[in-house]
């Protein structure tokens, strides 16, 4: 946690929050702060800055203070990921929204087994958690949508169209020819498949919806090392 | 398991290699595998090719092996790394060698924390395990080399210098105003510090050597992400 995240109704005066939930037993437990301390601290979805701790009892602090610049620029890239297994949809979300990603489309594919989708981590609350875990990490307080699209064709033929619109559309295939562009300006939509890649078929939905197919090289690699490789890459 | 990695000692005639260890299990009890199939196998340290499966039995089973390709092309990076947590130091293993790190160094630091080094994760054994899943993922057979360096200082300034010598020497760091290049052709030596970074005074070491500080961004990101965020970035 290198910043805490404040939400409206930790709010218990002008300046002044009162935390006593992790946030507190992470300050109080972890960092081992004291009254006097500077921390960073920034407000859901607003901007970031320095909360200076005015009150530390035994189960809970206050901070005062001072949002004065904003978090860090969203990176410009829509990720239409296949979902993962749960263990790795957790480290996945959480190494997204530290790299800036503001859109995660869960996608499913042939690849990817069904039970996936009953996972309990898929509830509103555990993606948040995740999401917020990556925020705190990144010092950033924009809170990332992630959509759930349990159904390949509609998805892809009604609504990919619609997100790729003025964006670079990239489909991430370790059998490409293409080279996967670097340091691209502008909007990019990126679709990375489930283990094992997508399968033709879906890679010709992309291709036809305008989607270039690009590799990183031959190596197959997890797709919780693809998404910052490619991130980086493009970015 | 992408590929399966034979050792000389798997061989039980000039192409037929017997299998009846972790690797048997996998084919039978995961990729349910039967006589006829054909799979991507190679040499530890040599060629990779196909496997036919000409016996499979409860306990093991034989494949006709072909080894007529070389292995993906390494990477062309030295990778100092600050001795991680123990848990990610498994992934982050992982993730360089399927990535096709060759060598690293895992160093002492000021915020490395002083248990990791009792770590039996840091074992050749267990070490050499992390990384055989790495080469098996990857399709490689080329095993990266580990070495340990608990004392920063006279690795810093004892070997650094001959290790980084004729290759682009970087050193990540959040705080660097020097952009991190992009696409570089030649051999690099990457440091990356532990989470919280590398203290002034490692800096400062390294920029003596000749190291430039590098940033991605102002995002601080975990040691597992800016791994391959940074391999995939320059390579």
């Amino acid at each position: 946690m290198n910043l805490i995240l404040l939400s409206e109704r930790d709010y218990i005066g002008a300046n002044t929050v009162r935390l006593s939930d992790r946030r507190f037993q992470h300050v109080a437990g972890i960092l081992r702060s004291s009254a006097g301390d500077v921390l960073s601290v920034g407000l859901l979805n607003g901007p970031v800055g320095q909360g200076t701790i005015t009150r530390l009892a035994a189960d809970a602090l206050e901070l005062v203070v001072v949002l004065d610049r904003q978090p860090p620029a969203p990176l410009p890239v829509t990720l239409l990921l296949a979902l993962p297994r749960p263990k790795m949809l957790r480290r996945i979300l959480f190494t997204a929204a530290t790299m800036g990603v503001k859109k995660i489309y869960l996608m499913n594919a042939a690849r990817v087994e069904k039970s996936f989708w009953k996972s309990p981590l898929l509830s509103e609350e555990r993606l948040r958690e995740q999401l917020m875990l990556g925020l705190e990490q990144a010092e950033d307080t924009l809170m990332p949508g992630v959509f759930l699209r349990p159904l390949f064709r509609p998805f892809a033929e009604d609504e990919v169209p619609g997100i790729a619109k003025g964006t670079l559309p990239l489909v991430a295939h370790p059998a490409a020819e293409e080279s996967c562009p670097r340091d691209v300006s502008g909007r990019i939509t990126l679709a990375i498949g489930p283990e094992g890649g997508f399968v033709p078929y879906e890679i010709e939905c992309f291709i036809a919806e305008g989607f270039h197919s690009v590799s990183i090289g031959r190596r197959l690699l997890r797709v919780e090392t693809v998404v910052p490789a490619l991130l980086s890459r493009l970015c």
